[in-house]
Order: structure tokens, then sequence, then C-alpha cells
């Protein structure tokens, strides 16, 4: 079933969402709101779109040229028509492409950012084992993986260009690695907490093509209050 | 001046100081209640041990013999004074020596845990100009960088021990590097904010010697509230 939900927060912005796929969540408003966009900011991908959140969130904040990539044709139709409904054509192009065809026929160093919020869960891991091939793609390494990200990154991303991702915490390790592999340096982590006493559930990270060792880690960000609703700091984000 | 200090929170607990030495922080009781112990703990390392306070705290929560080295005299006496002050001669044996010298002689996968406070800065890194070679060579990697802590670990760790290290966030990078390239795998981070809307100031890590892959974010921790005063969470390791 589709539906048109409202992004609060952003009075403007509907998104359509199908409840039989991957709806957008928090972990895509978290990562569209931490990704660094500023004034020399001129040209963005957004792999794996979805239904285009991340993008749309993005254009309430840049003047940017989005270009949003999603291997998955029911995801595509979405993202097409939630930019349709906000009126953002011109600023975002939404194009139904495998990211490994779209890395082999793309421009070397095009963008200033790349955004991702990747499957995060390996080939063998089990999230839910009834899920659909639909689910799957979104949800396992199957078409994307960490060292494949990192790759196409530092291809695609211009001379201290950044890439941001939202991933799990437990995962941590790995990305860094990857992202030293290909030259991406870590300047940029937040770590979301689900509550104030328990271990964090997200991660989000951003990395510099090129740039110089050091890394910051912004305030924690803590979802949910003792009572199970949203913290002051993420009602900000919906509300 | 040599000053004794009561170490709230562990009431029967008194450590000795020198006010021109490196005094004891809180680096050291939040990683002294950060590690690991357990039953199994049979022994323990505490590299740069200073006036002992690490070891001290620890003998509260373990029956395990703990070794504590000091390359500085000056912190050797007080960190020798501290431990018969408790009537800890049983359990902490302090020793005046270079960890790099200790290293060499030292039997292979003795220890259970390993756990050090280490310089912060780089050789060439600035902290305070007007530091006096005792503080320079607390604070600075002089005797003792990160690939020589994990080196020495990988050899005095039992297969499955562990080291425990309080470090500065932004070294984070560099220092899962180190860990890795001694198959030393991280486990457990707690990272340490000021405020709960300031960037992380402490970094707690700890790694297990050919562990396996995947690392917990532990709940954050945060020292101070919005008018100075210290958390209640914090607050608990003192009074």
């Amino acid at each position: 079933m589709e539906v048109i939900n409202y992004l609060l927060g952003y009075k403007d912005i509907k998104i359509f969402q199908d409840t039989e796929c991957f709806n957008f969540s928090l972990d895509s408003v978290l990562l569209a709101n931490f990704v660094t966009l500023n004034k020399s900011t001129k040209q963005i991908l957004d792999i794996g779109t979805g239904n285009a959140v991340i993008p749309i969130i993005m254009s309430t904040k840049t003047k940017a040229k989005i270009d949003a990539i999603e291997i998955q044709e029911k995801s595509y139709i979405l993202g097409k028509k939630s930019i349709e409904l906000n009126n953002l054509e011109d600023q975002i192009s939404i194009i139904n492409v495998d990211v490994n065809d779209y890395y082999n026929n793309c421009d070397t160093e095009k963008y200033d950012v790349i955004v991702c919020n990747p499957p995060f869960f390996k080939i063998n891991e089990q999230s839910n084992i009834n899920d659909s091939e639909f689910k799957q793609i979104a949800r396992h390494e199957i078409k994307l993986n960490l060292d494949q990200l990192f790759n196409i990154s530092k291809k695609l991303l211009k001379n201290n260009g950044t890439i941001s991702i939202v991933h799990r915490p437990e995962r941590l390790v790995e990305i860094l690695e990857a992202m030293k592999k290909y030259n991406i340096e870590p300047k940029k982590i937040q770590f979301v907490y689900p509550k104030k006493d328990k271990e964090a559930n997200i991660l989000l990270i951003e990395g510099r093509k090129n740039g110089n060792s050091g890394v910051k880690i912004l305030n924690p960000l803590i979802t949910h209050c003792e009572d199970g609703s949203y913290t002051e700091e993420i009602q900000n984000y919906f509300s």
C-alpha cells in the first residue's frame, strides 16, 4: 500500500512510502542532518536513495545539485514521485541504476559530497529470515559492501570531498579500515544511543578524501527518554 | 609538596600525591572502572602506574595479583608509599623500570589483563611548553608510543587477554590501527563527554588478543552538568 507521509519538522515536505517497501527511517533523517554541507558544496551523490528522503531533506539546507541513485525500481518510482510532489525536479535527479554500473560510467572526481545509508548486514548475517528479495537487497551487502562503497567514493569524490554514512556501531572497526584503504580519512563521528544508559545503536561517520588525520567525536545523540518517548533533540527533527 | 588525598567513593583508600608531579586524574579513575575484570583474571599489569591509583582502585574489584611499573623514580616512590599506606603490598608489586626493559625480560603470555594510561601527546605536539622533563615523559610519547604499547601487549598478554587504555578521542583511528597491527581486536569502547552537548574529550578502549571482530560502544559518560558540577554518574566514582 502506498501512503504519503508528511515529514514533520520540514513542514512543506511530503514523502511517498510503500508499506511493503523499506520505509525511510530515523537513520536517514539523522544522516541528512549529520552531513557537512557548505557554500562550496555544488554536487552531491546519494547512493541507494530509496524513496529519496535524504536528498529531499538536504534540499532544505543546500542549493547544490543532487544525484540520487537507486537500484530497485519500486523504490525508484516512490522516490521520483516524492521529488515531483515537492517540486524538486530541478535540484534532484533520481536514476534507477546499480551503483556499480554508475561507477563504471561516471566521471571521476565529480562530487563534493557523497552520502549513503547502505545495507547494514553482511551477506551471511541473518536480519529477518522472511525478508523479501526487495528487503534483502536493501538490508544485506548483496549489491554493495563497505569495500565497494569506499572504492566508489575514492573515484567519484573530488580531492577533499567527503563521504558520510550511517551504519551499525559494531562495524566501526571495519568501516575505518575500509576508509583508510581508499585514502578517506575519518574526520567526524557521532554515536546515537537509544537511551542514556544503553550502548550506541547507530553510527554516523564522515571521511574526507586525502584528509589529514584526527577525528572528532561529536556530542552524543540520545533518541529516547526513560518513558520511551523521543527526546527533545530528536523531536526537533520531526516536529 | 607531598599530600595524602582520600579517594572518595573508595572510603578506605588513601593516595599519596606530590603537587609537583603528575597527579592522578579523572582519566585514571575512569579507566580503573572501565576495565573488564572477572573471576578468571589472575595476573594484571599496569604500565606507567604513576602513584598507583589504578591498581589501588582495581584492588577493590579483584583478588588478582597486580604488577605496576613506573619509569620515573619520584612517581614510583609515591606509588610505593600509597600501596603501603593501604596495606596492599601482598597484592600489588610496584617496580621502577622502563616498560621497554621490562618487556625484554618478562615471560611471554604472563597477563590476563593489561591497563595503561599512556602519554597522550605525540613527541612534536605541544602540551605545555613549560612542562618539566618529568611531566614531558608522563605526557609525551618519549618513552612509550602506541605502536610500542600494543607490541608489548601482544607479547605479554595470554591468548584472549585484554588491554584497556584511556586516550584522546582524536587519536581513535591510530589506536585502532595499532591494535589491529598486533592482532588485538577492539571489543569495547566508551566515550566520555564533558557536557551533553559537547564533543567527547576522553576515550576508553579495550581490545582482546586474537579476539573476534565486532565492537560495542558503551553508554555515553557525561562528566559535568550545565552548571559545571560533576554529574551524578561521576560523583558515584568519588563520593
